[in-house]
């Protein structure tokens, strides 16, 4: 937090909860912030709190002056953003990091940048069950990881500044490219997400015929469930973006799923048993090291 | 809690959790509660805590006077006890309610008690992330749905005498039969474990390679992946009674992830949002319902 780090005119391109977390985070360590967003409603939200110095719907005027831009949109709209306008808005030297929740896609748009322009791929690992930018929290991001993913217009001093941002910031860079990560999260979160949303609608589909499915359902369902809950338009992006490693880890559950049918049905309950314990072990110790992190 | 309903001589057989949290509750409506479990340190937790008035590891000794007898234990045991022992050791006009997580099994074992005996099978909705006597709660029952499923042992007498048990601890009582109770739990908990258990172990197969997995993961997993922490032997003796019920579930949840991996690969952003949009609602729907009643 405290290595001297000061951006002269940060931009932040999006005002939802993780614009918004990023702009009060930064809010000390910035002589201007401008932030973009075609909602006149967050505009006007962040203006009145503070969180930023001057809010446009224009991205050239949001820009075009920054040190430092972060995308914090949808990894589609930064997709596009990348290919089709921003590069000719941006200053020589300017950083861009985006914080889209996939990465092979932007990277690789960013190559299309000019010479010159910076950039970083950055997917922070925090959030909260609702969005919008009146959730915004100073702390969003302070002790979670943070990965960044270099593309073909990282140079090292624009990795180092990356990082630097990213201390600053308060959370905890991971570096690794964007195939990597892209697979990871098809693990953590779009397989669970796609989990939690199969569930619901195989319950949903039983409770058409007996209402009392959600009248028992308690907290073993809530906890499996609650990903369903996520917003559809972002996790659609988020999936559609992510296809072929999501698809990958989905056979991967099947065959998963499928040992331990089989031991269930053929009554064998001793390597049953065997193929859980290593699995409640390893969950526990992961909860475990993640509570001590938080 | 105020109907006036006392019981004479209460005896929990197994001292657990649930038993000992039944024991808390009860209190002030017993006037005699005996405790029956062959773990000594349980045994003397709970009479040094006064939960129980006398504990014994002889089930003879704990059951042989008691107008009212929980069976707190696993399934499997459960059923043993019914078919083998208790029926001989038990008065005429004797009450019988299990906790078992599932039912069928135990009420066809309860069809074999001598006649005169009175049986319902029972399922409290409610539990604790971690057992143990230690944890036991005496609110742990409140306000919370309490199965109860007719046995062959079920007169109208004994189930309003169950009814007014149940209400007397103030959990919800909810009647239906051995078979349904048991699919609906396979799709409201049994289920949601196996997913649990098989995300864990996808993702604990990846992470052998690439131990960042464990690094990035954050809320959405630690929701997902909770019940795949619980108890295994706990948990195969309920999948190893109700393994019908959760292979047709097992085969519903297949057909409905399929079906959005369908759409997903195929690039059906569209169709692939109308069919997660229903799933979020009802989701979002049941968890408010369910939040207004805790």
């Amino acid at each position: 937090m405290s290595n001297g780090f000061r951006v002269r005119h940060l931009a932040i391109v999006g005002l939802g909860l993780m614009g918004g977390s990023l702009a009060l985070a930064m809010r000390a360590h910035s002589d201007h912030i401008s932030g973009v967003d075609q909602d006149e409603r967050a505009r006007a939200f962040a203006l009145e709190r503070g969180m930023v110095d001057c809010a446009t719907g224009d991205l050239y005027d949001g820009v075009n002056r920054a040190d430092v831009v972060i995308l914090a949109a949808p990894v589609r709209v930064i997709v596009e953003m990348l290919q089709m306008r921003i590069g000719s808005y941006l200053r020589s030297n300017t950083l861009v990091i985006d914080i889209g929740s996939t990465k092979q896609d932007i990277v690789d748009a960013m190559a299309s940048l000019p010479i010159g322009v910076n950039a970083v791929g950055g997917h922070p690992m925090t959030g909260k069950e609702n969005g919008g930018i009146e959730e915004s929290d100073e702390s969003l991001y302070r002790g979670r990881p943070f990965v960044l993913c270099p593309s073909r217009r990282t140079t090292p001093a624009a990795l180092l500044h990356a990082l630097a941002f990213v201390e600053t910031l308060g959370a905890l860079p991971i570096e690794m490219d964007a195939q990597r990560h892209d697979q990871i999260v098809a693990g953590i979160s779009h397989l669970p997400y796609l989990l939690s949303a199969t569930l619901v609608a195989t319950v949903a589909n039983q409770a058409r015929d007996d209402a009392a499915y959600w009248e028992l359902a308690a907290g073993g369902f809530r906890d499996t469930s609650r990903l369903a809950a996520s917003d559809v338009t972002m996790m659609g992006d988020i999936l559609s973006t992510n296809t072929q490693a999501v698809a990958t880890l989905l056979a991967q559950f099947r065959m998963q799923l499928a040992m331990l049918e089989t031991l269930l049905i053929a009554g064998d309950d001793h390597r049953l048993g065997e193929s859980l314990q290593p699995i409640r072990q390893a969950r526990k110790k992961w909860a475990q090291n993640y509570d001590n992190r938080l």
